[in-house]
């Protein structure tokens, strides 16, 4: 096939710096690279050089970092979305750089557009999808499906003849993913469950083992579900992010480590640190067990399931998802308020909880007798509430006497 | 109202001791009292005495801390059901007293049941409807909604008057329910969800912050999702909690404090102690992440959380918990094997599981190529599941054209 | 208790005649009544005298049935909600006369608020949680809960003692409501699910063998899930839904009989008709099936049990509805277009589907080849979606290997 | 590829005649033929010779009707599991065809199983994942997603030059597919939704408007959930679904006509005649309207999406719908009893149902007075049923006052 323009997602790694020239040699078209920061904490600089070195014609550096938190994290956040116990991290990044490959190609008059995922994993869906979704009429190139290459060795004598730098390769014992929200690793000794991970792992979080012997409190204040504030300061989305993240990070908050169900087929052990992510969860959670009522909350927690499927499978631009979107926004017009949480050695607990809006109500709560509440009532609603059961009871005993 | 025979579930403390001489005094009837032993460890010497000597004709004394264990306890455990993330401590006990008094109004023909349960809260309903439905003819009598007491003073006087025991009050500061899962706390300055609870008032965890600086390792091996084994040694139910009890209650794991939404109709904050109860859910959910497929493990979660509702709301002895029983056995068949928990200082962590029944299958989960996964197949696959978004692109596409 | 003001949900029936005297007489309180027009198609004129006479101050007449179609029934349908094969004609006629009834008693001053509803239905429950939702401080009084009266002999001695004009009895042999969605029949024979309907009692309906021995067809055009043309002509929402009423119910469509679980505890026996409604329903799902996606349209069934379930129950004015509006609302952006439906002596059947936003591609969907759809793409499809069976299926083989 | 036997999922018809010397040619192997009969009530003999003269080896014919409906039709029935509308007519018979190719080809040791059915559609997927889940060693061979024809004349032509009889082409408009439980009609001028279906199409059932003019009364009798007897007389599954198809199809019962979502991921447009079905379908859910209490049906009206979504997509062999079913199972302990239905011109209307297990109480429901419902219990129930909204109410008073 031959094409003209290729939007390729880059990242300035072996496996990227190697597509450029294998597209290039099997496509006989102009290379375009797009590099998306969101906030994987990564050196930029020079990447322009190395990629225009590979071979590419362009690079384009975005910062989405503020969309990223803005647009993708915290509404996951006000779904309370979560995959499995996983929170997320990497699933809400990968349709949002692939809107700006789409955008990008459209820019450039491309055809295609390639990204490294390789076949086995979620997010070669997670592109494509969106891709699909945005421009059905865009073709996708995905070279880890298609090429002979089959190891790390094998790319870089590809790379040699081909006259390519080689990435220096950082020393790292596993596969990582991470962006503002959360680290992941993947592979190596990890990929037997009977093996622990290594200490010595982490990149955001301090091991609860060595993180400090007194508590840490911090009060996060939330606007309709959004964290506004951190112990009464205001902050944008990313800059509150990025505080929570050295708090809950350095009090050894939010590892988690855990087999689950990739969308393509088959289990996956991963390893997570989701330091500020963890915090907010857990305070988002609490503030609404404040002020949603029973009905809501129950019925919530299938849509936040639903939720979090869609977006591990890539599905963000989904109408499912847009809809889902519009229920969690109608139920968070009260989450406001402030929840206080103690931090201490991996634990996070939600301590104190305010809002204006609290369907708490002290008077009726409280074992005392209230105005509001009759304790009779009660008689009158347990009758009701059992009358199925009773009704059952007198027709298994009549059903019983017949027999 | 005249009655022959009241059946009371007694506890020896004060509402219950005052109930003996009320019901007397209002229906002229006998009372029988039961204490049921559910691992309250409580002092049950003396019991009957003191029950006598109220004016009750005859206690009954039942251990039911087995039947609790075998019968309640690991079936919820085996569904995953949380209740907004409480763990159902309470709300299992009791409609297996409830059972036990019908057992005993009708092996003494007595024609109602009474019980100590106040207007505001959940354990009236559970009580009485487990009443209503094993035997929809029983009266039952709930004193607190009926008398004029209001207060422990009016109680106290009312004891005196009748010339019975006050019994000693122990000076708590919250009111609590304990048996062998857990300890709830409610009440007082608990009743303002901004107060954080006070750090004494745990009877089976340590808190963390006083937990050992060395973490416990601990392996428990569960077969069909019944916990048998802890480090390799077999316990039967009960033995097996408390050991866990005790292990993670030293290291500081199983505190729960929540606002929660009773089936009344409100809201109330409580303060929970699980602590081999959360080791034993994470554990087990582990040991599912590895041997259940995620078609069964998102279904299931459905099913965990209505299991949830209908235990809190008293609805153990209702068709539908038994069919969604029958669904979570029919998942267990292969939830065997073992999963290794580090406990931290209030941390809970799996760390290695084992199962002979175990679907992750290490050669499809590598990043390596292998023989069962061909990766050209996912573009097959990402094709049709990105199908409907790309006929829905198009779609749009074509509407955006005639527009 | 004293009361200064009580407005009364008024029909002018025997019933809410006798509760006029009954409440002065008991609460020394003015009684201001309240007719709403919900489209029952019965005589207006003549009640006010009827009022006065019996011992109202004042009698307000509203018609609301507008804001009934355009907010109660066409969010219902746009929802799909059905509650156990009931389309729901009652249940929400109630929570807007419950507003109007609350708006009335603020601008008039009243202290609480009457209804004629008995103490085993549906009715009562929907129109206090109304109330209390809207103004939790309004007194609700329901008569048939608190009186001595336990018959219409009863009713017609207190009527006669009082010197009211008993109305004269419709001769019907069943219990009747009726508004501009539907007719309800409950009562008297029907009280027996082993006996069938008879034939006479139909009010909106032509029995399906009295019905034409020719189709109609009759063509529906939609916006946005809100019906708007018949046959190509606008309506607004009360005169299209009369005018389907009558061609539907000439032609035999909408008549329902089934048993239904009420919300206080007991199963009841109902027969309704429902002409325009049921042509309504059939219609708007089957442009859905063209235009929502899979996704979509199997959590929207979900949805859709649950708003029928908050309906049914007299929760409308509450969060979890209003939430589950904002999702439907977001599903029916593309739910235009038109359906011709056939009616034919009680059959109602989509016959031809048209929509701009049509997701049925001709192309994709044809047996034939064509350039949007790869066939060997299924064969990669495949083996993803069935590799957790064949994982399943290497472990059992292995498994029994062991065994 | 080389291989040494294939078991062919034969039918007799052109493509599945031309597979077998293109199987020879391609993979130079036997070819064993598999003929199911499922009700399709075609003509078998002959069967052999003509698959012999094709090329293959052996045919084997195996009478699977029984096991049909009883292991597959009625556990789906007892689910009442409906996908879209859709009775699920092809979708559970390609499991147990499946599971046949498997047993055949373990008994002649066979490395591959061949089926015919096209790239495009559900039943594909629905062989496959059988085939999988049950041998996941065993090869799977779609020559429709592999070869170059493209058309029936290209097979003809392929026929042709083999020297093979080519059937003689039956002339029908649609695509079919028939087994006892229904027929489905799909391709043409179907295949646009605008188009209504021709007339004359249908096999089993007399359109409506030729159907008798008299209503036909027929009497189900379920055991457990399963249909046992009509008007009395005790049948075999496949008597009843027979006798019942004729009785219902001569009264044009059971025509649906939809656009619905397949796997794979298109919108495609089926009309199907399921007569006896749905006669079946409309009993069995009357019945548990009597018999089921309100939360048991609720929840079952989600297992029984989740049901019909498995068998749809080919999942019969998986451990969700194992699960599914012994919820189900469980539920239908109390769904004996009869259900009259009557059956008129395509309305089917079930019109009087009894069960000795019944839940419908009239003592209850009846508008008088009963020992057994208090009326003034429903004031209390009221009360704590909407206290929740009540507190909300107060909150938002309290709100606005502040503003």
């Amino acid at each position: 096939m031959q094409l003209k323009k290729v939007v390729l997602a880059y990242s300035g790694g072996l496996d990227t710096s190697v597509i450029i020239p294998w597209l290039k040699e099997n496509y006989g078209c102009e290379v375009i690279c797009f590099v998306a920061d969101v906030g994987q904490e990564e050196e930029l600089e020079g990447l322009e050089e190395r990629a225009l070195k590979a071979g590419a014609s362009k690079l384009y550096i975005r910062d989405l970092t503020q969309e990223f938190v803005n647009d993708f994290i915290f509404p996951t956040l006000k779904a309370g979305a979560i995959y499995e116990e996983y929170l997320l991290g990497t699933s809400f990044a990968r349709p949002l750089i692939a809107k700006n490959l789409v955008e990008i190609a459209h820019q450039e008059g491309a055809d295609a557009i390639a990204h490294g995922a390789t076949g086995k994993g979620n997010d070669q869906v997670r592109f494509e999808v969106t891709i699909h979704a945005l421009d059905p009429e865009l073709k996708v190139i995905a070279p880890w499906r298609i090429w002979d290459l089959r190891s790390r060795e094998d790319e870089i004598t590809y790379a040699q003849a081909k006259g390519i730098d080689v990435p220096v390769k950082k020393d790292r014992p596993y596969s990582i993913d991470r962006n503002i929200w959360h680290v992941s690793h993947e592979g190596a000794d990890l990929e037997d469950p009977a093996n622990p991970p290594q200490d010595d792992i982490y990149q955001m979080i301090t091991p609860p083992e060595k993180a400090p012997d007194k508590p840490t409190f911090v009060e996060i204040g939330f606007e309709q579900g959004i964290p506004k504030t951190i112990d009464g300061k205001e902050y944008d989305g990313v800059a509150l992010l990025r505080t929570l993240n050295k708090i809950a990070g350095e009090n050894g908050v939010g590892i988690l480590d855990i087999v689950e169900n990739r969308l393509v087929g088959m289990k996956s052990r991963g390893v997570y640190e989701t330091p500020g992510g963890t915090v907010l969860y857990k305070a988002h959670r609490s503030l609404e067990s404040l002020t949603l009522d029973r009905d809501t909350m129950h019925f919530k927690s299938l849509v936040a399931q639903r939720y979090a499927e869609l977006v591990y499978d890539g599905l963000w631009y989904s109408p499912l998802r847009e809809a889902l979107d519009a229920f969690v926004n109608a139920t968070q017009k009260t989450v406001t308020g402030t929840v206080k949480v103690k931090l201490y050695k991996g634990n996070c607990m939600p301590v104190a909880i305010e809002s204006p809006y609290s369907l708490y109500h002290r008077g009726i709560a409280s074992f005392g007798y209230s105005e509001l509440y009759d304790h009779k009532d009660a008689a009158g609603f347990i009758n009701l509430f059992s009358l199925p059961l009773k009704v059952r009871g007198l027709m298994r005993k009549k059903a019983e006497e017949k027999a």
